[in-house]
Parts: structure tokens; C-alpha cells; sequence
């Protein structure tokens, strides 16, 4: 059985929801970041980067969400999570998580994890300052250029739809005007109507 | 025939390397920076986001790295670039090239990509002073925790390598202790000696 390690908030939910979508056997163990346990000495040997997600397999432990997402894909393929078959509409797949991580994730983590990247309180304010627009733009892309619907990849739900909710979930905490974002807020609302986000929410809030 | 629109010293030359290890039918499109052409309406119809690399392919167009590279490993499996028939193994590759782009690319971008992130000049200058130290602990984790050598995974050259030689090649620039990532050092030594990284290299040069 699979174990994820997850906390609140974070972008471990996409990889919860599609062990949901999926149907898997799987357990849940919460790491609490208000006592740090994600630098502790046990966790980090599950995951030496002190972060989650991080999906403890038969085969070994695997994390970062992209890679997590594509393997729950090929591992339960009956669920239909990923355009397996087709190389290209796959790395299309691979090419929006992708983006996720790299640049909207990123532009969001400016915000409250501003210590990553320079140690000058001010630097780290002038970071928040600008989060609402570095990730209005970012989403803005989204909007307009890769969001196809209903859907992400259009009629097929995909591993991408988990990944976008979990990070439009943060839209409102940016300060992003979501009015400009119509099609990725009708997007989110139909999402968090789906039983397997209904359930992995409820799990992570309780 | 594909295409592949790159900028000399971004993060383009770790798909170019794959596709001359994969043998590919290829040609390259220089998209010259100085002159701001990423932002250009022309390069914007290939690529909204204004960056490289992005590959033109006959089912379309793929942008962001990792998926590129797994593109190519599918599209030639002869090349024999990624465990396509191990799902665990595969997973394990996409992990590894998702930290790249997320964390080190990312780490490394805040020396000369700051106003992506801040506004305030003092910011950005703050941001440039950590890159040693960022960029310094992420490629530590890699020098210690994921490079399995003599390549990325192992005895078999993946899609991991050439990417991981992409970014490498920052290190003097970022101004990161080459001393302390004696393993990481070996491999861009090693890489630089194959035959179709030192074509791609020329290339770019030219």
C-alpha cells in the first residue's frame, strides 16, 4: 500500500486528489509544518528536500508533483488519468504540470517562503508586494491560452485539473483579482463539486 | 522535420543535446535575446511565454523542459534515453528533471530574472547576493542525494544528464564552490566528452 505524505495547504493536495480519482490504497500521514516536522531527522529520510508531497511506493519513494502525478496515471491506467497512448498529448500533460511547478507554484511561494531567495526583510516584502501580479500573470496565461474546458486538456479529465485546483485554491491568499479569471474560477467551482476533491479536502481539513 | 527555438546559455541546450543523442531529423531556430525576440508577436505565436526552448513538432507545439525531454525519449526509443517500459523508473527521471526546473533553474534565475519576482531595486540586488547560496544547496542535494553515477540514474544515460549538464554549466557564474560538488564537476566533465553534446555546444556557438 502507498503511503503520502502531505500537509495542509500545500501542493500535496493535487497528488491526494488523484490518488482519489485513481481509486488507490493508499494512506495518508500528515506532516505538521508548525513543528517543523518537515525538517526533522525522520522525515528528512523520507524526503531530504524537507518538503512534500512525498509517496511512499512498493518500489521505493517518490516526490515532486509532476512525477507523482504521471506515475499514479501509468500505475491505475483504467482510471484515465493521463493520455497514456499518445506520446505528444502526453507531454502536452507534462508540459502544463510543468508550468505549475516551475513558474505559477513558484510565483506563489514568493509570498511566504520569500527566504529561499534573498535574507533582507525588505527584499522579502518587496517579494509579497508582487505576487499578486507575477501570479494574475501566470494564471492570466491560463485563462486565455491553456486552459481548454471544460477540462484543462479539454474533455478529458487529466492529472493537470487536480494540480490547477490545488493551485487556484491559493488565488484568493495572492490577491489576485479573480474576476479577470473567469474560465479558471468556473474551472476551480467545478472541480471542488467532484466526490474524490470533496473527499481528500475534507480529509486534509480534518 | 522538428524545430527547436533555443537562446544560447538558457536552459534550450538541454533538449538540443537530447535530440542529437536521439539522432533526430531536426533544425534550430536562434531566438536572439538582445534583441528581445522572445517578446516579439512572431515568437509569441510559438510560444506565449515568451521563453525558450519550445519544439515545433507535427502534432504541435511543446514548451517547459522536462516534458520536451520526455518527448524525445518516447518519440526514440531506440535512443534508449528514459526507462519507458518502467513506470516506478520513468517517475524517478520526470522527478529528478521536475527539481531541476522548479527548484535549481529557479534558485539560479534569481541573478538575472529578479523583476520577475520583485520591483524594488534593492530586492533585486538582495536576491542576486543569496543565488551562490541557493543555487550552492540545491546542487548539494544533488551531489549528495540524487546523482547515482556515473550517470544521473545510474549506469544508464537518461534524458536527466543533459539537463543536468545544462544547468551545471551556471555553477561559475552563480558563483557556487565548485570544491564541494566534486561528483556534479565529474559528470559536466564527462558530459562535455560525448560526441553529441560537444556538436550541440558548437552550435549554439556558431
Amino acid at each position: 500500500m502507498m503511503k503520502l505524505f502531505y500537509a495542509p495547504g500545500t501542493c500535496a493536495l493535487a497528488s491526494h486528489i488523484a490518488l482519489e480519482e485513481a481509486g488507490a490504497d493508499y494512506t495518508l500521514a500528515r506532516v505538521d509544518f508548525s513543528k517543523a516536522e518537515q525538517r526533522s531527522p525522520e522525515y528528512l529520510k523520507v524526503n531530504p528536500k524537507g518538503r512534500v508531497p512525498a509517496l511512499v511506493t512498493d518500489a521505493g519513494i517518490l516526490t515532486e508533483t509532476p512525477a507523482i502525478l504521471a506515475y499514479i496515471a501509468q500505475l491505475y491506467p483504467q482510471a484515465q488519468l493521463a493520455p497514456l497512448k499518445d506520446p505528444f498529448a502526453f507531454a502536452r500533460v507534462q508540459s502544463f504540470n510543468s508550468y505549475l511547478c516551475s513558474t505559477v507554484h513558484v510565483a506563489h511561494a514568493h509570498r511566504m517562503r520569500g527566504t529561499r531567495w534573498a535574507d533582507d526583510p525588505a527584499a522579502i516584502e518587496a517579494m509579497k508586494k508582487k505576487v499578486p501580479e507575477s501570479v494574475g500573470a501566470a494564471f492570466a496565461l491560463i485563462e486565455h491560452e491553456m486552459l481548454k474546458g471544460p477540462w484543462v486538456m479539454g474533455e478529458h479529465y487529466t492529472i493537470c485539473d487536480p494540480y490547477l485546483f490545488t493551485l487556484a485554491e491559493w488565488l484568493d491568499g495572492d490577491g489576485v483579482d479573480l474576476a479577470k479569471l473567469p474560465r479558471v474560477i468556473d474551472h476551480r467551482t467545478r472541480m471542488s463539486e467532484r466526490p474524490a476533491v470533496k473527499k481528500a479536502v475534507a480529509q486534509e481539513r480534518g
